[in-house]
């Protein structure tokens, strides 16, 4: 399933930048990009576009995690 | 995306799985499991399978990764 794939690629992808001092930003509404010629012309590539990532060096360090409200899972009781 | 969400959370819970000294298997086949109303019933989810992970303790030890063929990216030039 190429979306699948798609998200253990760049999952992978912004493991590996941070290994390397870099950051990531995942670009959800890259999705769109597949619909635009022009931009794809530019990109060199050709069909649907899953997703994309900003990779730089950070400006900022985060010393820790944002709050999360728990995950609703269910089997795992 | 949701197929790309369940590539993500599959791929982290591979990489959870290793800290605590548990191997991890993807069972691409599991996509089909959804629409076994039964097998569904025993699992008690309802929807689609996006994937599914076996895990357990793992029997052997590999010692390196296998050689693979260089992948065919574009655009990174």
């Amino acid at each position: 399933m190429p979306l699948i794939d798609s998200g253990i690629v760049l999952t992978y992808g912004q493991l590996a930048a941070h290994t390397l001092g870099l950051a990531t930003c995942w670009i959800g509404m890259a999705h769109g990009l597949g619909m635009n010629k022009e931009i794809m012309k530019v990109i060199g590539l050709e069909g649907q576009i899953h997703g994309a990532l900003t990779i730089g060096y950070p400006a900022v360090k985060y010393l820790r995690t944002p709050p999360r409200a728990p995950l609703n899972v269910v089997g795992l009781e």
